[in-house]
């Protein structure tokens, strides 16, 4: 199996897959990496693999592709699916969860009569899910692979059955065209009031109780699919501590604490491997599962995320150990601002041109990555003594950063995405004033009267967030969290460069303390993160955020108001009716 | 008849006659330029002129004024207004819109009763658009005169009532008297909420479908009617041209061009003699249909415009070709700043003091004119050597623009003049930061950070609208487009005093593909606008968003109830219901 | 009396008593001090003193503490009393407001039956205005005390029990219980909303007419209760004139003045002695009446005055005489920013972090005190010689002073306690850039380009609020409104400090002018307080502010519904419903 894996990433002319199978390897640890890394293969020796276990209950309705199910589960899967085939009657509508999250296509498709003569008739889902429909179908071992992820994927399948075709077993024509027919309608993206619709939680990162989900709820994802943007996160905390440490070992200021170069070295070094795997998945998942790649560039958070590559790429230029090279060439610089203008020309757009994604309907803390890029950009090209290109950066970061900030702070009812409680998130308002500081200062030659205001304002935020620490508290775990790690770790530098200006006991102590604090949260975190890998197992959760349905799901609608109108009725009162149940019906 | 007009222009002593004369020949070309110019003159000769014609059909109910009607189009009108006339039913209030435009009065006083002892009975509209009431009346030849402009004019055609008593001919005296009951009902201007409830359009120019007009929609108006002060955004267009090129010739960045200050000179004194029409033509309205300025006044929208003449004045003192003067005296900038800053007093007062014109209510782009002012007049009054005046204007701009800069970017849903979408008025954005940058760089005397961070915004808000160039589409065109040319004449200079600062084959060619940019969209502009004026005669269409009703016509209210709440769902749910249809019944 | 007053002060060793004294002589007058400076006292002797008139009449339902009654108006209490208690029917619901301000408490309580059998049975309110209730208990004596007041003491009457116990007097249990019982429930301070919902004006300060009040509507409070942290605004108004006096008689530019020193030292004096004062009693309030200090400090407008001691101070060292002193210890300013910063650690962070707190619903001009305390600060601290943390003051003021100034211009619909027109609490615009405009001078060193800024700024608003200066009517008057003058003073001596900076005749006028209206402005508030304290004996109306019910009275609930229904159609229509009636119900 692992060689079918190397195979294939040799395949696309990458060389990390060492590191990568290892991170893999690390992530999954059950030796199904083949299976949900690349496309779900239907090749014949892994079909047979998952037969038998199957052809037990030949009319089970809910999810029929075993191929993802490691063994440990099986017996449980079958047990739980077991009685629903039994009764016979899954396709009843109810509101109950469980439900729900067994048949996630049921409460999509119910209402729609399927006719016989449909050629568009949601074959592999809507009917393979009813049982009387299946048991007409018994003999179809193709059918064993699970289709509902073709709509994600880059070619719906089509290189698999190109594959299938090379190695002899031609696919069913009819299933074929009825499949085209399903990724046509499912190509569009959700419109962005779906995703407000549909989601909920700070991050827009948990299906409502009433919506259902495209893809299967009930089982993991390929890997591809789970693996989400914000995974640069993790890039973005590393490769800032990697900039913390050198700058600890390199400030006259900090001297006392004789920190060496080394762990900027090597810090430096894992950030680049790590920067290096991620950026190897994630353009596995943009080649592969294009579908869900748009999915997360739609989505009204998630956006923000794809700043963090080229935000981290900053990072690992501006953290770059002396000993491996102190003159980077300008000609970097502009690589690596090139997809973030391009990135702030569409996203400031968007907030500015109306529509759904304007800025008192989008505006989130996360926004602040959109900004701070502007800022960590100016900083490099500043410090690689660029002069025009540095300012012009400062002077778009600090227009949108006005705007963003002022907005944040107003907490507008209409700012659907803004956290209704703090959240890490926060933590982010601490970022963009950290780094413009240092940017400002580069500019201008010398820590002067913006620099410290900037600086200022950063420390107040944080002492701000500090104090209501009692707040951030029952929260999921979440792979995004680590992009909020590199603000404190920003204010920590900028920390650092202000007792280089006024030294004194009490900024050293303070650069030593936001050192520490900072250093201790990346740690906290990267055990988290550990833990959740290599124990829970549950480090990539399923990525509901792309797999809502383009729709509301028709049933829930009655449900949906009877719900709004009792629990949120203290919201309404508060603030203003995002969904007025009067209209509604 | 020309003769005529050249009689009422010297009567009010001002010497501008010839070139007053030629733009509204070029404007109207139909040789009715007397009539629609001053007050609609009664003379017996004119009115013999007309009544021949009207005589035929004495019973014909709608716009009975035959004055304005020009030769070639009086039997098609005759043909039009038969029928109705003929069957007698005409007062009948119906919904379809082909019967309201030639009755655009019949919605508004259907409801109210006419008593015959009523002294306020509307007796001008309501009544001579009645044809037993007409029939009864016949032998009136002085009512042929059009009274429902009577309204907007100053004085209620009393004037034009002197004049006729002087030539002999007295008016009767109950039709006066009725006539002043009436102005006197219509002398209140419309409360703001109304502009937003009767108008739509991004610029609120555009009648919705349930109003009424209070002025005929089915026939021109008197031109000065139709003269709307968006007109002094040509000078605007033009004279910024001006600068323009005074700033290509005399920039040594840009002499590698070799521009003559030929051009300059060409330029402004075109700019001279076209602000000195549009301002002549506007004092002409201001006298004659004062009610109709007041109205532009009270428009949310319109009311940015009121700063443009102002701002073209200074324009044309920055744009002053070396060869006119170089030394201008301080007391013109007194002079020119005054109106602005009185405006300013009253636009961001009622910015900030609540009630239907707060800034959470009127934001829209083109309240960028009523900032771009004080950026202006710094700039002007750097340029002249003055000190205190100019960082006074700066400053108080900087603090406005911020606040609109804040909230145009968050497009708040409550800001009901914002347009949904993209429109040329956007490009105003540019104007303010642009403007800012050179007159900074003016105050301190270098083009340093300051300026530079301006400049920058100015640039990346271009290229963010550069960039969706394919939403600017579909647009009616509009006299108003002009003011949204100067943005980039703007930035155009603004980039040739960057290109001095920092000198490269880049920002020279920036300096020339932006000059070039602003040069083709003006000459763009002008061959549109000689298009619309000569060949299609519709650069001035009846200015509807000044002939708003006080009060919501009642029959539509019913009609709007059942629009909204259909059309709007989606809207409503969306952004901040403003008409709640459950609380409008 | 005086002597019992004397020995409380005493009592808890502060040495102000004589200026203390005179103080409330002043505002009361009517020897009645010692009953409503500390807690009402049920010593024998005064209970003997008030036993006989109330013994006239045993079943009076309403408000039997007649301690508080003034020998003039017993009579007529008495009247107004007695026909309620002979009819017998003082409880049957009503809505007339006559009769709600006579019982305040019934329409809290009508609606819970009162169980014989319970031991929380609100005994005090709700049996004693039962005429039959305390018909039956007519034989206590020590019930005269107003029990109402008890959930704002400190000690919930604990204190004063116990000094009754000391003279020989003890409780009767059970009363105590129930005492105990009723304070529990009342504790806890009413949320945020409750305040929007129950108060109504400008400054939150009205009670709605459907709402009831906690404490007794139609009688004067104890003195603390109705002393509010508002005071503290005449602290600011005279010290900083004492500011102002002292820069006109140093100011070189102001030396044709020949303003004398002596004005300076005599305000200071003044201002030093009013601060003891003020910050006495309310010490006092805090200790005796801390509930009332708690609703006081979660009132969302009332809040921000908890900042104007703070200032005051600082003031005071600012505007030190040079014959006092003229060094002052940096320790000084460390101690007094410290609550300041705690102060905004709180308020910023609830603007920022959500719930009912946050800016886009308490946004008022009244948020400018918790924001010219940075300022003020940066000025004190940088004239002192300090450097870092005035700066670290000016940017954490620069930074909310942006988000406040564009949220207050912008009118957001949802500001719910933003007023509808203009009110004398505007001119708090013109403090924080008057302020910040000096700061800066003394940071930087010289009056530049930031300083004049904001100074220029400072001066349209103020401009800005001068032309609406016929507005500003028929406001009632109020404590607070000395905490809007000290904004014209810093504009004065801002002033002052440009005309130093630009000295000729136009800045010279315009300094003695703005000083001119600020003393005249002082003076003007001076004797209307004055009338207020001693001729209308209305300075420290009842505070209604801290007396809001936890909870919406119920039986207001229906009648709200057809209020608002009714008379804020166009509110709702204009901008965005706070209280949909639909939902309500």
């Amino acid at each position: 199996m692992m060689s079918d894996l190397s195979s294939q990433v040799a395949s696309i002319g990458i060389i990390w897959a060492p590191i990568c199978c290892k991170g893999l390897e690390a992530a999954e640890l059950h030796g199904q990496v083949n299976v949900i890394f690349g496309p779900p293969p239907s090749s014949p020796v892994e079909a047979t693999d998952c037969h038998e276990p199957h052809a037990i209950s030949v009319s089970m309705p809910a999810s029929p592709s075993g191929l993802h199910i490691v063994q440990a589960k099986k017996v449980l899967f079958i047990d739980k699916a077991g009685p629903t085939a039994i009764d016979g009657q899954p396709n009843q509508p109810s509101d109950s969860d469980s439900i729900n999250s067994r048949q996630p296509q049921q409460g999509k498709f119910h209402s729609q009569p399927i006719s016989a003569g449909n050629s568009c008739g949601k074959p592999t889902e809507g009917k393979v899910s009813d049982p009387f429909e299946s048991q007409l179908r018994i003999p179809r071992n193709d059918s064993q692979r699970d289709k509902r992820f073709d709509p994600f994927k880059t070619w719906s399948g089509k290189l698999e059955r190109q594959l299938s075709n090379l190695r002899g077993k031609p696919q069913e024509p009819d299933l074929e065209a009825a499949n085209d027919c399903h990724s046509a309608e499912n190509e569009t993206v959700p419109a962005v009031d779906r995703y407000f619709d549909a989601l909920e939680g700070p991050e827009l990162d948990t299906l409502r109780a009433t919506e259902v989900s495209v893809l299967p709820e009930d089982k993991k994802w390929p890997f591809l699919l789970r693996f989400p943007i914000s995974s640069f996160g993790m890039c973005l905390g590393v490769s800032s501590q990697a900039i913390l440490w050198k700058t600890l070992a390199i400030s006259p200021s900090m001297s006392f604490l004789h920190v060496s170069l080394t762990v900027n070295l090597v810090l430096w070094c894992i950030s680049l491997a790590l920067m290096a795997t991620i950026f190897l998945i994630y353009f596995l998942k943009i080649i592969f599962f294009f579908e869900a790649v748009r999915r997360e560039y739609h989505h009204p958070i998630r956006v923000n995320f794809f700043f963090a590559p080229w935000i981290a790429c900053l990072f690992l230029v501006l953290g770059l150990p002396p000993s491996v090279t102190v003159n980077v060439h300008a000609a970097i610089w502009y690589v690596l601002m090139a997809p973030i203008f391009c990135l702030e020309l569409k996203i400031y757009g968007q907030w500015m041109s109306g529509g759904q994604r304007r800025l008192s309907k989008v505006a989130n803390p996360s926004n602040h990555l959109s900004i701070v890029g502007n800022f960590v950009g100016a900083l490099l090209g500043a410090s690689m003594g660029l002069k025009e290109g540095p300012i012009f950066f400062f002077a778009v970061g600090l227009a949108h950063y006005t705007v963003l900030f002022v907005t944040l702070y107003q907490r507008l009812p209409t700012n659907a995405t803004l956290p209704k409680e703090l959240h890490p998130v926060f933590f982010l308002f601490v970022a963009a004033p950290s780094v413009a500081c240092m940017a400002w200062a580069k500019i201008h030659g010398d820590f002067d009267y913006g620099s410290r205001i900037a600086y200022f304002i950063a420390m107040f935020l944080y002492a701000s967030l500090a104090v209501r620490i009692n707040f951030f508290r029952g929260f999921r775990f979440s792979l995004a969290w680590w992009a909020y790690t590199f603000p404190m770790t920003g204010a920590a530098v900028a920390t650092i460069k202000y007792s280089m200006e006024v030294t004194n006991v009490l900024t050293q102590s303070l650069s030593v303390g936001l050192s520490a604090i900072s250093t201790f949260t990346v740690t906290a975190l990267l055990v988290s993160t550990i833990i959740h890998a290599f124990i829970l197992h549950d480090l990539f959760p399923n990525d509901i955020s792309i797999a809502i349905t383009q729709k509301r799901p028709k049933f829930s609608k009655k449900l949906a108001h009877l719900r709004s109108a009792s629990s949120d009725m203290k919201d309404i009162e508060a603030s203003l009716p995002k969904n007025n149940p009067e209209l509604e019906l």
